[in-house]
């Protein structure tokens, strides 16, 4: 292990945090909150110092290999996450420090799952760094540094795949540098259009700024208790387009970027993840427009709601919780497919059930044709035996941790669609469940034991689970060698 | 496809079931029920003419591959199913056929849901066709046959191959007729001594023969409506050894058959089995122990319950409905498990569990060390790819039935526990659920529509869901190919 690189890269990411914090600082001192101006400049130059102390001198032997990427990811996200919880504390909205954990966790990792029982009573500057950790954490914070950091090439890579998700990450360009950059600047420009758009349809500027932050990363923290519902007409239709288009593959926009339309056109996950879309929104209109009884409310309700939650994003419109059991029972489903591998949202990804699907498919052909092999094709390639395996894998610990969080968080004795929801809710990065965590309620009544299981859950949700298990398994073992 | 041999077996599996069906005939002329003997004997009949007409001369080509394996399991199954539902119909005690239908797949599939409302009020004829068909579905009614009838080597483990579940299923002699014929001795013997200890321990002789055949088959079908909570001490304990013995891989009894005892002892399965039930026993124990306040019964029932559900059969002796999340989770999750492979009980098997959670650690081990390739080691042996891979479409499939089956019986508007329980407890035959379907409550609310669903989980769960997918892909593409 090469730790010093390992710190060094941890380290660089505090001092990273410190210019995020800018942004809080700076709407601080627009609306004049005295007190939170303080904070977050005080959090920023604790930041820059813990930040400068860790990191040292840049390492002469800057290589690192697959399992230093994935440690230094998981100790990027719990530093981050850490040293993101101490403004929020400070601020005096968040009492218990496991709250404030809790509440920056969810906006880093864009779970978007609060404690706070009053939003609006909380200051401009705590919402703006709530939203703000959305869109950090949405394109990733360690592909935001890459962009921004020359490293060696394999390392980078090793450090990109680590946080990105999906079941295969690739380069879209040569150099891991210019892909980040290239990102983010998709990233940005889609986040600008939206903000501009939302201002249009009559939306408040603040409300604005924080729901496209929010969006772009597919997080889900609003600023009004009422989440989205209280919006016009055209702010909502709005919002979910863009829900929809964030949780679409950043690979179908680097195609448009360098004009090869029909290339971008062609992506089966795309078109995977619209035609589920479309299908739970034709199915859930048909089920619940007795309770809305006018066409173009029951479309806006069912597409809003499909789209904030297969995009993970968390928005809500419509309380989906007084739904009928069958509609709740294909959100819930949908909590678990999640948006597109390479876009910000979380879950199992479309491109995973589409693999699965096939691999079903094909091992029924194989029991009827034996002597007939063929590999399974997906966006016109074959899948190599080792995505397969992986995905496997992924499935595997997926449920496992899926399991044993459910029971770890049952002691706390409150009902059993609440406890599971509440889970596929913090591990598939969504923000609301059903019954006690529904979307007019929130996550403060667990107890703290179990909020830091669905800490750990957010985390291993957003990074997709191996990046959580390496430093633990590195950990017990090193014990097991002394 | 060997059509002429598939209608072989399926008319040969017909002509059995009259056979069987001398056992209910016999007890209603033991207890004077002369409904149940005209119904019971004519149904028999039918059987012995259906099957003769459909059966026909034995064909010239006897040979079947793969596909003719699963497709005729497939039918034997529902033939039997529909077969069996007859005199159940007639018996007057179902006035709906399609509860007719539930209740006979609940019982060969060894399931033990039931719609009876009230257990006590039905014909001991009626009931001790229920319990024996338990025993004839529990290790599997072509194993039955494949003892009785000579047929072909290859052609003859192809049958057993799709009737039986686990991973990977191996004959114990060379000869797959012998392999069956020592199975069912193994089986017969122990459940002649569950009977005889039964009525030692001071049980009715009508109920311990009743018993011992749910028992055996790991079905669950009880002859009172309180289940086995009115038994005495000594008859639980002596049910919950039993279910126990009947969970386990019947390798084990076959190593201890030849005298193997060592062999037979360090049996990777079973101990992870014995390990599982210990460590839900004494958690359970610990979380409900305020509830009852009395050390032995606590233990009692949390080893009770444990037994019932882990090896899926389904008695209770309490209603675990009542007890803390913690313990329902628990009880939910061994749900899932399952026995081990080889026995006759259902779920997922303690096997592709050990399997699945080795394929993690390499996973892990293999992003930190990436050169260190190794194979993962079950039971002293190497896992070959092949059944890894039949694992994880076997995980895939059987959650994407559980998904879809959720979703289609949650048309009936019910809460989401009781469909989320109710597809838990059919898909791994068990028997009871949670909230309306728990242990003290059954299955008669649900619509026609949502029995099917539940009757089609059944018999995918029994045979490990190929074998129910093999002749629905078959005749998609016969249509396609039109």
């Amino acid at each position: 292990m090469n730790k010093k690189m390992i710190r060094y890269i941890v380290g660089s990411i505090i001092m990273l945090e410190a210019v995020f914090l800018m942004l809080p600082a700076l709407t601080a001192v627009i609306y004049q909150e005295l007190h939170c101006i303080l904070v977050f400049l005080g959090s920023a130059v604790f930041c820059l110092a813990a930040g400068a102390l860790l990191r040292g001198k840049k390492p002469e032997n800057t290589t690192i290999f697959s399992a230093e990427g994935y440690v230094s990811v998981a100790f990027c996200w719990v530093a981050l996450s850490l040293c993101g919880a101490i403004p929020l504390y400070f601020s005096g909205s968040f009492p218990n420090p496991v709250d404030a954990l809790f509440e920056i966790v969810s906006g880093f990792t864009t779970t978007g799952s609060s404690v706070l029982l009053d939003v609006e009573s909380v200051h401009r500057a705590v919402l703006i760094w709530r939203s703000f950790s959305h869109w950090v954490g949405g394109m990733g914070v360690l592909v935001f540094m890459l962009a921004l950091l020359p490293m060696g090439g394999a390392s980078s890579m090793h450090l990109m795949r680590a946080e990105s998700p999906g079941p295969s990450v690739g380069k879209l360009v040569p150099k891991v540098r210019s892909t980040a950059k290239i990102l983010y600047e998709i990233y940005s420009f889609l986040t600008i259009v939206l903000m501009i758009l939302l201002v249009i349809s009559g939306c408040p500027v603040f409300d604005s700024i924080n729901l496209a932050f929010a969006t772009a990363g597919t997080g889900g923290f609003a600023v009004l208790n009422s989440s989205a519902a209280d919006y016009n007409a055209a702010t909502q239709w709005i919002l979910t387009i863009f829900m929809i288009l964030f949780g679409v593959n950043f690979n179908v926009y680097f195609l448009f970027y360098v004009k090869k339309w029909k290339d971008g056109l062609r992506c089966e996950e795309a078109r995977a993840y619209l035609g589920i879309i479309l299908g739970s929104v034709a199915l859930i209109s048909f089920n619940i427009y007795h309770l809305v009884r006018n066409v173009e409310l029951t479309v806006r309700q069912a597409a809003f709601q499909v789209a904030s939650i297969i995009t993970t994003t968390g928005f809500g419109s419509a309380d989906f919780d007084q739904w009928p059991e069958f509609s709740k029972c294909i959100m819930v489903l949908l909590m678990f497919i999640g948006a597109c591998a390479g876009s910000t949202g979380g879950g199992i990804k479309v491109s995973r059930i589409c693999i699965m699907a096939k691999s079903v498919m094909k091992e029924v052909a194989y029991i009827m044709h034996p002597r007939n092999i063929r590999k399974i094709r997906f966006e016109g390639k074959a899948v190599e035996h080792e995505v397969q395996r992986s995905i496997n894998v992924f499935m595997i610990s997926y449920l496992g941790i899926f399991v044993a969080s459910v029971l770890l968080i049952s002691l706390d004795n409150l009902d059993g669609i609440t406890n599971f929801t509440a889970v596929a809710a913090t591990l598939n990065n969504i923000g609301p469940g059903l019954s006690l965590v529904g979307p007019t309620c929130n996550f403060s009544m667990y107890s703290n034991f179990a909020k830091l299981v669905l800490v750990f859950d957010m985390l291993a949700g957003r990074l997709e689970i191996f990046p959580m298990l390496v430093p633990a398994v590195y950990l017990l073992r090193k014990k097991q060698l002394r």
